[in-house]
């Protein structure tokens, strides 16, 4: 085991923890055993840890500075979907060698998303080892406030944020060797952007939440199963992401948005006296929110039609993502 | 990418979460985007994580049970050294295969552990790649009492709980072909025991705390250089695990205490006056404290001699562990 670099100086350099601060809740920072933290009374902390493999989760001649932004954008996106606010997160980056470009652009990548979330970085580890990032983030949500997986009624409204397809969309992309980061779909897939605002702003009038990282269908299933419903999706309604179609033609275009995952949107239901308020809410966002079915009773998915089913099976082999929970 | 299981099953067979309990503080558990934890009023949270990789941090032939007792030991040995009484975990498991025998032992070291500890396992994931596993341990402290690196003054007495090189003594025996588990410095080696109960007895006398990770010296110039003194160390004083001298004989045992890591120990520094009770205290836990040294004014480790300069740098090519903070 050659050892060109010390795992304290990569600390220093790049991954810093942010200083103790009592207005971030952290009263001992860097340098100790554990962090210290201060949770906020009458609050229920939200936890949730998502790991990111090379080239299972992202390809590994991805830019640093988006896989930095990924890694910790999906585990942000759990917090969204309970309506908590972040407050923290650890870092566990595991990598074969220390090549100092690439962790300045991972760094930065993954700093300014944290600065724009209002996530304090609190603590990690860096290891030798087949490039892999897990991130465990930590939120805060009022007591008896959080949006579940299990609160869908029949009756409630479908709904989505955002634009789905950009994350297979983009990732066909950047396989088929599309390289401008300016591209929508490139810009969507390696920049996606967790719904925290949209999360906290639905809280008290959504029934149910979930984020789409499986693909709309497979979280659909899962939102459902919890909360013992089913549901007519109305397949001509999915907001396709800009450039969806130009890029991959009609058919495998819906066919990302239906069952691609990595869209990092949410999928919420709404009882239909609280819809306008909610699309008031997330248009101050400036975040679109589209209805896409309803809740029925029963179990499972109606209105999918052949061509969902076709999709659905299509997609069927891609590496599972997600965990417990 | 084939998949013979899928990772839902997995979870479910072998990592299916606590039940939400109040009583554990878990208020909503498994299969949701988050888990709620109800943290105690006026505690602080101490928070790490730290990643196990095969090859690196153990050996990949390790029998499955002692790698899932490993992986969450060595995070529960950062709450012990803060004090802290450890409350809820989360676990990253990447694996390159799903074999039921090795995920059958795997699981129940972690969770016999965990029980042992009253540690509830309330969330984690699980990818394919290189096997590792990543655990965030969150502990609890009253507010102002956890120990801390900082506090060591001049005139402390420096002591360690348990014996010394049993991390390193058992690593070398099992790659010396070693596979009775029984053998002390193996048992040692593979079932490290986080010394939580002695960080939370010691946590109103000692002036400061660590664990023993990366090795005595190299953890005790850690807490030197926080506490900002330096320290007299009677290399006679160091108490040796049973059978190390006979397994790898004077010399080397005595190095191995000295500056082998993976003892998971706790290093801690005591008033004079707090001496007797701080011994009583582990003494009823059937714990051994042993005083080693004393703190002084300026800086670095005096005492060591040409022997134990010796060792230190035979030992500077070992992978490193740890991390932030």
């Amino acid at each position: 085991m050659h050892s060109e670099y010390s795992e304290f100086d990569l600390i220093t350099r790049f991954f810093t923890p942010d200083p103790p601060g009592e207005a971030a809740g952290v009263t001992l920072g860097v340098g100790d055993d554990c962090t210290l933290l201060a949770p906020t009374p009458g609050q229920r902390l939200a936890v949730s840890v998502d790991t990111s493999v090379v080239d299972v989760h992202f390809p590994g001649d991805a830019p640093a500075e988006a896989i930095g932004h990924r890694a910790l954008a999906v585990s942000l996106s759990d917090l969204a979907a309970m309506g908590a606010r972040a407050r923290w997160c650890l870092m566990s980056l595991t990598l074969p060698e220390a090549d100092e470009a690439w962790l300045t652009g991972f760094a930065r990548g993954f700093h300014a998303l944290c600065a724009a979330t209002g996530t304090a970085l609190v603590g990690g580890d860096i290891t030798r080892g087949e490039l892999a990032i897990g991130v465990t983030v930590m939120g805060e949500v009022p007591a008896d406030a959080a949006l579940t997986r299990g609160g869908a009624r029949p009756g409630d409204l479908l709904a989505v944020t955002g634009a789905l397809g950009g994350g297979a969309g983009g990732l066909a992309l950047w396989q088929a060797g599309e390289r401008d980061p300016s591209h929508p779909l490139l810009r969507r897939y390696l920049h996606p952007q967790p719904r925290l605002a949209a999360g906290e702003a639905l809280r008290d009038l959504a029934t149910s939440a979930i984020d789409l990282s499986d693909g709309l269908l497979a979280d659909l299933d899962h939102l459902l199963e919890t909360s013992g419903v089913g549901a007519a999706l109305s397949l001509d309604d999915l907001p396709l992401v800009d450039g969806l179609v130009d890029a991959l033609g009609e058919q495998q275009g819906r066919r990302a948005a239906l069952c691609g995952g990595d869209d990092y949107e949410l999928l919420v239901t709404l009882p239909p006296g609280k819809w306008d308020q909610a699309r008031q809410r997330l248009t101050r966002q400036g975040l679109p929110l589209r209805m896409i079915g309803q809740i029925t009773t029963g179990s499972g998915v109606s209105g999918l039609g052949d061509e969902g089913r076709r999709g659905w099976q299509h997609f069927q082999g891609r590496p599972d993502t997600g965990g417990m929970p």
